[in-house]
């Protein structure tokens, strides 16, 4: 392990922290919230005297000895000591008295899963629920990513630009839009910042501003996080209508948006996992209305619960415009199967992605005919390319570690004693990054009530599913710790 | 495909099955059940014209012309056949008046599950109940492998042999005891019947021999079916600790016992899943008893009801003594995991394995170290002995076939409204061939009031589950069925 590299990009994405938590800063001096902004203070103060004492321990780094197992270690401790130092301003106001709160807070907003201890919301600092929301959009397409855009070309090895990019980058096989890394992640953050602005211009016709924005960040960071205690259900259908939309659209892969700007709509049409990825959207949304529509009742009105609800799980946001606990149970397992599947790779949404489970359902009958017929070749293909052989190991590689993660966090989690539907749906709703589950972490319950043990379980289950899982539990294995 | 071979095996399935039958009919004699007595005639005589009519059809088959993918229909067809076939005594005697009931208990039955539709049994006629519990004895170590011991050395090709004890014995790497497949069978046959005897013995000393017969069925082949309303609970204490000790047996790795016969027990102490299996056993049991005891309670009952538990569900038999519907959630978590995790390869009980769980976790490791560090090697080993990349290979297929046959059944069965932990608990029993969920389908429910759909959709979970997936979707396959 390369430590002067891991010391020096800590204290790089501690200084970009700083510079996020800026506008926090501002704010909570507009609104005159002062608790608040005590709290900015302070913990601007820490995150600076941290990152600076990192910076000077890790001068004369050697930057281009920067493989693999620098690149997951810095992705996992980079969103460990983000989600720690972003919990100090709820911490440090008081508003949240419990640090692992704060801190289990923290890490559902970065990782945009949107789980939450807060019973009510209302309450917080106007800044605090600014920063709690903003922290969605940061996560959504990554703080590495961001940093990345930053970085001058050549000023660092390949090696590093292109470790970290697949370290944070959701999907099987990391796609560079463009040769350089550094454009993709620049052209990635533009096309984020148009579409959110877009969805907040949108929203504004109908909700004040300040809301507008938070809202638009959890749509575009697929978070979930609201600034009232009605969550989304409190607006109007245009509102509602607006962000179905926008939870699907954050929700797709960001390469089509890409193969949009450079006029060949034609490749996009013909995605394969765009294409399952809307009709999943489309089937579910339908289904799912046809349960629930009362007799006599407004057509508009369910099949806006329903494709909301549907846009909202499936991109692994988390609003909610109705309670689905009370939903019949087909509408449930529906929604659990989507809390699984989760949005496309390349998106801001978690879950498995799309092209996971299309990768693994062809794999499988890759196999299955080898396995009937020996020695007959059987490709796997996606959009027309073979799939090389190591993106697929490495597919069932997470498919394993999924499955593993699941069954042991499930059986931690037991031990707090609730039901066993609030035990799994907690569980996959954080280790997906989707928020809310069923029973008592239903769309009107919270995570409050679990036990620090339990909190922590979760903690770690929402970095693994952000971080795609391999970068956090490289941090568990000595191999990646020893010296050379 | 080479349908006559295919015809002529199920001719000769047929045959054995008619055979395996008689001991019923007799018992039905002597009982004086009249209605019994009928329906197991009329039953013969369909099984012999049909299996005589396909032994016609099959003349002139070519004994050699048989590859991987004739053994995995022929298990396929095989136990699809006897399940249709064994399910006709239940229907024309009318005690199971709808087809679909009957077929769904005795696939049940021969798939070792112990699943019942039925909300009480001891209005069954005492020669039904034998056969009910005589096909988890038939189905624990396999009709396949009975034929198999029954075929002379040299008669048929070694693909035969090969790839039927392939497809339907368990585990992700068939070991042959010996080099000779048919004489492999007879060893496995007569350690089964041995172990069978030795638990009827121990059990007549305090229940009637009927009684210990059908326990010590339902006991060795790992299924579930009881004969009397009160289950397990119903007997002694002595009886309740002997199945434990049986259940526990059982779950055992043949292969196990045939070492200790050639007096190697050295090699069965170091078999790593051997330990693993006692260790869970062991923990799982400890962990139950400790949240399960009562203030005040008496130490042995509580240790007999949780050992008797963790024996029954992880060796999937699916006996109760207790409720454990009631138990606390930490608990039912325990069993949840125990349905999955299941017994040994190479034994009558179901489940994922506890050497596909520990292979795959090396998998994982030996992954994750090449991801970390690209170039290295890093082997995966069972037992001191490298595992070949191709039984790897097969192992994540199955994982990848598991999961996604999981997730289909679960949202199929969401269809009938259950509420979710039924839901879920009814497909992970069926599909392990554990027989008892939770909720509704716990020890004290039943499966009689799924629909229609949903009970095909559980026998297909039962069927995978039983032959290890393959053969039952390579049906699905269209590969399978292409002429050449």
């Amino acid at each position: 392990m390369n430590f002067k590299s891991l010391g020096h990009f800590t204290a790089l994405i501690l200084f970009i922290e700083a510079l996020l938590m800026l506008p926090a800063l501002i704010l909570s001096f507009v609104f005159g919230e002062t608790r608040a902004t005590a709290a900015y203070l302070e913990t601007l103060l820490i995150i600076l005297v941290l990152g600076g004492v990192l910076w000077l321990l890790s001068r004369g780094e050697k930057a281009d000895d920067f493989y693999e197992k620098e690149g997951l270690a810095c992705a996992g401790i980079s969103w460990i000591v983000l989600g720690l130092t972003g919990a100090l301003p709820f911490f440090l106001s008081g508003e949240i008295p419990a640090f692992i709160d704060a801190f289990f807070e923290t890490v559902s907003g970065f990782t945009t899963t949107g789980a939450s201890i807060l019973s009510e919301v209302e309450s917080l600092d106007k800044s605090l629920l600014y920063w709690r929301s903003f922290t969605h959009w940061i996560g959504g397409m990554g703080v590495l990513v961001f940093l990345l855009a930053l970085v001058p070309r050549g000023s660092r090895g390949s090696g590093f630009t292109l470790h970290i990019l697949r370290a944070e980058s959701p999907g099987p096989d990391v796609g560079k839009l463009v040769p350089q890394i550094g454009r993709t992640a620049r052209i990635l953050y533009l096309i984020y910042i148009v579409l959110t602005a877009i969805d907040v211009i949108l929203l504004a016709f109908d909700m004040p501003l300040f809301d507008a924005f938070c809202i638009a960040f959890g749509t575009a960071g697929t978070g979930g996080f609201a600034v009232t205690n009605a969550g989304l259900g409190g607006y109007s259908g245009y509102v509602q209508w607006v962000t179905t939309l926008f939870m699907f659209l954050f929700g797709v892969n960001f390469s089509c948006y890409y193969l949009l700007l450079k006029k060949r709509p034609l490749s996009v049409l013909k995605d394969e996992e765009l294409r399952f990825y809307f009709l999943t959207f489309l089937v579910s949304g339908l289904i799912i209305a046809l349960w629930i529509h009362p007799a006599g009742g407004n057509a508009e009105e369910t099949l806006r619960a329903s494709f909301f609800q549907v846009a909202s799980i499936m991109s692994t946001t988390g609003f909610a415009t109705a309670d689905f606990n009370l939903w019949p149970t087909l509408a449930k397992g529906i929604l659990v199967f989507l809390t699984i599947l989760g949005a496309s790779a390349g998106s801001t949404g978690g879950g498995m992605k799309c092209i996971r489970l299309q990768l693994l359902f062809k794999d499988l009958r890759s196999n299955l005919k080898r396995m009937i017929r020996p020695g007959r070749i059987s490709l796997v293909r996606s959009n027309g390319k073979a799939v090389s052989e190591g993106v697929l190991s490495n597919l069932r590689t997470y498919l394993a570690a999924y499955v593993l993660i699941a069954l042991v966090s499930f059986l931690l989690l037991t031990l707090d004693g609730k039901d066993l539907t609030t035990t799994i749906t907690a569980m996959l709703a954080c280790f997906n990054n989707v928020g809310p589950g069923l029973s008592e972490v239903g769309p009107t319950g919270n995570f409050g009530s679990f036990s620090i043990l339990s909190k922590l379980v979760l903690i770690f289950d929402m970095l693994a599913g952000r971080l795609e899982i391999f970068p956090i539990i490289a941090l568990l294995s000595g191999t990646t710790w020893r010296h050379k």
